[in-house]
């Protein structure tokens, strides 16, 4: 199991089959090829949030939202669906089990969630991509789950496919930016969902080396991936439960109720060590009270619950509490998301999962259907909550669009480009007041009546000064004219296109390729997973 | 002058006379009419930032920037181009004048800059529209100064015109989340530039009735306008010299040197104890050091100078600092903005800002062409950097495109959207932690089987509990489509064109209205002002 101490991350002694080449693709280094084919993007990084949290909550709101949420789990309790999870929490002592009703007392909350680790890491195939969750790293993956996908060529939402789930898996794995994979980036509803998560997990874990997410929906479906996951990674058993090497997230039936397919996903990734996200959806108005306090306490307990259960079963469970509090349109019941009462409940979350020591995700979101203004306000404004709240897992952050129902890769391009200036904002270099940095000497040699282009100070430093975008048009209006007047979206949407054309899978061991291609070809002969749940 | 303790703003012992109708537009009461044809906009109101700001500067690095910007003014020196500042300066002892170059003691600097009160207020023809400038207040003014015009009809960039300009000053009055009237919204260089400050000032004083400015640009500009302010509000010189009824704002010539026309009209309104905001503009890389320190240091130099200067010509003149540092395309030499630089730059001088007991100004900029997704993400970002450094003055925070360089009418009223969502973000109902606001009782009552539409905790709050957008389409894509598709520009250009088909002027005794225009029929008689500077 994960040491909570272990941040930054070390490698593992446990290491898989070398690999062949390193860096070929995505970094610098793929970069300087010859005709500037590529994007210049920048290189893998950890991002360290610098920035003093903000935080709405005086200490004694904090006192006062923390006694609610317990007064939830003490006085009216949480559904659990689901039989094994009810024995277990009853045989604690700590819980008061009515049918499927389980309250809890605080002390033992308390208790259980003290033993969840402040800080773990996840370690994927490529141990050069392991990630620190916790702390003040900011971590972002790609969109996850939408049924529908959208593009500039298509210009209309269409159902997912394998191809565009495989493209946008391609561009997950091309963006230095994106530190994990989460869901399906668009759910292949071309593939029959019985085999569907062996051709994606397939697909993902041949197309990418950074870490992976396992859906909660069944016992088979969680089983068949860590399976892969194990086998991409050319480890034992042992070796992949020594320490987390994949997570899965899930989200509870709003309100108070968790049901069984992500109960029992949950146990089973708990029992073998791996990493746990919970993350109740709580559109205040709808599943949750419409006053935002509500409906972050109610979150909040919905997610201690889980984290309770998973302590339960493994003590030292690496968790992570996930918000997804926003509001709904109260004109129409339509999720709203980025909205002013969205960012204050991230911001809360963030106070509270600090309270309760423990890693925090949010997400990047929008309601807008299409990537214009309005899709980059709302993200923008979901992306500052996360950096504001100091969540430290931020799904959803490249790629969502109509409130997490399409996917599309304009977007998935357009937040990288977002993701890279945060990245970049975090960077201390540009409030670094050394004495060079300070810049005396150059105000002094260029005086009143110079300019700074010349002067060596200048000269020294300028190809690393500023970030440089990949997206971002700076030219002026006659020469972005003469360039083709091309709008943002329809920028990303070659930008798209050029990173399919170059993408080369990371490397992977003969052996290792076979033994997964042999697994999910045994498991599909075998019916893959039952689709009645 | 003013009193710098009267924040929050009371209404000024000196009435204009009575106006006839008030909140007919714009404000919810203006809203309600039949056919619900104008949009729902948040009501007139002055934003408190109730965040604690962002800081990167740890302590040292303050002193440091300290140092090193007193040490530019005590070693390096500021060039002022106009005699009569010099002289003045010579005559206080603290200076030492070398033939234009001045340079400043830091025992006197830091008396002179100790002069100017931390806030104050700028009363402007409706009392009710009084700005308080200073503590945690946060204000937002339109676009001001581009010489090009861009929308979605059009669909090409041309050069202002006075029907643009005033469309847009209709907009700047329409919107209750813009506070003041800058400079022109766009330079209407179909008037011609003798008498253009005549006409687009009695556009703005009849269309308008908010806090207006002056640009700094020659003696009778200045004078013209102060004079065109006084009249508007129906005032005295003495009541119009008895507290800020209006603002200039200057830019130095960076680096290191402050203009004859920028200084003239400085002295002009700090003389009449008008409003002053100075704004350096240092491009890091251009006319400012390329590390973003010695830029921010260059900056807070040469406007300290001009704060200086206008407590030497009036003690407790009402400054404001402001700031424009970003950085330019290492590739090009272009400026951007809203870059990761820019956002860490303004934090930088909101800390110096709150060192020197200024309140500040900074902008809602970027350099995109069209209002588009980069337009947003830009403008976003510096937007929030405002938010985050505690910024009192927003500039151009609507309408601004490529760097300044276009206005636009749609992205006016998408960036109002945004202001109208940031300013709903301040308010702290949102994370209010009564006992209502955590809902325990609803969370109770509906339980684990129902929902909250229907529960009366929600039914009592529904219809104000979240911030309702004018602009966002939070439509299903399928909804959407139906509703014609339409992207975010798209649907500002269609409100534009409803604003504008309502629109209908703040009211105007005729006496007063008669009297502005006869002022300005007599100064186009005489010729207006030289265009020779």
């Amino acid at each position: 199991m994960s040491d909570a101490s272990d941040i930054p991350p070390e490698t593992t002694a446990v290491q898989p089959a070398p690999r062949r080449v390193r860096g070929r693709h995505g970094g610098r280094l793929g970069n300087t090829r010859r005709g500037g084919a590529t994007i210049e993007q920048m290189p893998w990084r950890i991002p360290v949030n610098h920035d003093r949290p903000t935080e709405p909550l005086p200490p004694d709101s904090v006192a006062r939202m923390h006694d609610v949420t317990m007064r939830i789990l003490e006085d009216v309790g949480i559904e659990f669906l689901h039989p094994q999870a009810l024995e277990i929490l009853r045989r604690t002592g700590g819980c008061t089990v009515t049918g499927e009703n389980v309250r809890m007392g605080r002390d033992f909350v308390m208790e259980m969630v003290g033993r969840a680790p402040a800080s773990f890491t996840i370690t994927p195939r490529n141990t050069d991509r392991t990630l620190p969750i916790g702390g003040n790293f900011l971590l972002f993956g790609n969109v996850s789950s939408p049924p529908n996908y959208w593009d500039m060529e298509l210009g209309r939402k269409v159902s997912g496919t394998r191809e565009q789930c495989r493209n946008l898996l391609k561009l997950t794995q091309y963006f230095n930016c994106i530190h994990f994979a989460g869901g399906y980036p668009v759910e292949p509803v071309d593939i029959h969902a019985s085999v569907r998560h062996l051709d994606v997990l397939h697909d993902k874990l041949t197309l990418c080396d950074k870490v992976v997410h396992a859906y909660s929906l069944g016992a088979e479906r969680v089983e068949d991936v860590m399976e892969m996951v194990r086998i991409a990674g050319g480890l034992t058993h042992a070796q992949f439960e020594a320490t987390p090497r994949m997570y899965t997230n899930i989200n509870s039936t709003s309100p108070l109720k968790h049901d069984w397919p992500m109960l029992d996903g949950w146990m089973r990734l708990a029992r073998r060590g791996q990493a746990l996200v919970v993350t109740p959806f709580t559109l205040a108005g709808a599943m949750a009270p419409v006053t935002m306090a509500g409906a972050v306490a109610q979150s909040l307990a919905e997610a201690l619950a889980a984290v309770v259960l998973a302590q339960v079963v493994r003590p030292g469970a690496p968790c992570v509490i996930g918000t997804f509090t926003s509001n709904v349109d109260m004109k129409t019941g339509a999720p709203a998301f980025g909205t002013p009462e969205y960012m204050r409940a991230t911001q809360m979350t963030g106070q509270m999962a600090r309270f309760y020591g423990l890693p925090m995700r949010s997400s990047g979101v929008c309601a807008a259907n299409v990537p214009d203004g309005q899709a980059m306000w709302e993200t923008e404004h979901s992306l500052w909550a996360a950096v504001q709240s100091g969540t430290n897992m931020v799904y959803h952050a490249a790629g969502w669009l109509e409130g997490g129902l399409i996917a599309s890769p304009e977007k998935f391009i357009m937040d990288c480009e977002v993701l890279q200036q945060i990245q970049r904002y975090m960077e201390p270099e540009i409030w670094d007041c050394s004495d060079d940095a300070l810049a005396l000497e150059a105000i002094r040699e260029v005086g009143p009546q110079g300019h700074f282009f010349g002067c060596q100070h200048t000269q020294d430093r300028y190809e690393t000064a500023f970030y440089q975008p990949f997206l971002s048009d700076w030219k002026n209006y006659e020469a972005w004219q003469v360039a083709g007047a091309a709008w943002t979206p329809e920028r990303a949407h070659a930008v798209f296109h050029r990173i399919l054309a170059e993408f080369e899978p990371p490397p992977m061991e003969v052996a290792v390729a076979e033994e997964l291609a042999d697994f999910v070809a045994r498991r599909k002969a075998e019916g893959g997973a039952p689709t009645d749940f």
